[in-house]
């Protein structure tokens, strides 16, 4: 397809398309002409994995540059491409050192295998640290069951790339494992939000 | 305390606490001399939740005056409250139509209180949407687990809530139910991040 239709197609304005063209975050199409290129699905792939990151995951472009850098390397593998998407991903926050060790407990009560240098410590660390400050912190018990419900969730999803395994190539793959890794959350998130309205509607309307 | 103090109990710049006094986002402490003002715990506190609202949760700047306005105004109700707390918070995207009464069905079948202009449907209404593109949308069955899951912690945290009824005035229950509000959400996704990284190990790591 030529640019026009590439950028009908993806909703994307043609010069946002040659803007990511200039950055080198979308590949060159096929020159049939001096001013004419081809496009194909791939493009039109990479279009809207971009715009859903940058749009529904609100992830800036510099780190969309680098989980980009990750599915399009060919020596990283599933795992350790999903991990690059955690690190690209904010807020990046540093804790305490007493509220890293709790998150540490934590994690080993759960039995998960998790890096001792991924983020999502931090980020949980800091997190209890100002609601224990604010007089909201959840429990223990509370905090456990959170984790074991986002568990399964995990678990699904990660089951759900599992099938996806018979993609026609790894790229395919790879880009719809950071799509859903990066939603999933989103997902959760409406959700979550969704359920406090109507947990409050509940509880407070009449106040 | 003086502001010196202020700066150092809440790991606030003195450069930054005069930039909020000048935004009006923190009150004026009580003036002793012509050079010299006294603040107190409410300072201390709003300082602490413009700071959680802004590391922790990425909330812009403009969207956190938003918010406090809310807080600050007797008139608002806390139901009200958390309202303006969700429309403040992003990401702010519109959806399809036919998405957006995909997500009016399963809020009917959840029997859940929501109002029609709730910006969490449009987010959830074009994650769902995106994910479909890709390949990887959950199923109905899935999306109403999320949902349940999701609807066990609002209540949660809404109950929690209710026990600072006692707090010793409306402001600091309003702060404290902002800040639970934000920060759970990021409770879920260091969780859910973390738990991705498990599952993915469990699944990935040898590929």
């Amino acid at each position: 397809m030529l640019m026009s239709e590439l950028s009908r197609r993806s909703d994307v304005p043609v010069a946002t398309i040659k803007f990511y063209l200039r950055e080198g975050l979308l590949a060159p199409g096929t020159a049939t002409a001096a001013t004419r290129a081809e496009y194909d699905d791939s493009h039109l792939r990479r279009l809207r994995l971009i715009r859903s990151l940058l749009e529904i995951g609100e992830v800036p472009l510099a780190s969309i540059r680098k989980i980009l850098d990750a599915v399009d390397s060919e020596a990283v593998g599933l795992h350790d491409m999903l991990g690059t998407v955690q690190y690209a991903l904010g807020p990046h926050v540093e804790a305490e050192p007493a509220d890293r060790l709790e998150v540490g407990r934590l994690i080993t009560e759960l039995g998960w295998q998790v890096s001792p240098d991924a983020p999502g410590r931090d980020l949980l660390a800091v997190t209890l640290a100002a609601l224990r400050r604010s007089g909201s912190a959840p429990s223990g018990a509370s905090l456990r069951d959170y984790a074991e419900a986002m568990s399964r969730l995990a678990r699904r999803e990660v089951a759900g790339l599992a099938t996806i395994d018979a993609a026609p190539d790894r790229m395919a793959l790879a880009e719809s494992a950071v799509v859903g890794m990066v939603l999933h959350e989103r997902v959760l998130i409406a959700l979550h939000r969704l359920a406090q309205e109507d947990a409050s509607a509940s509880r407070y309307s009449r106040t």
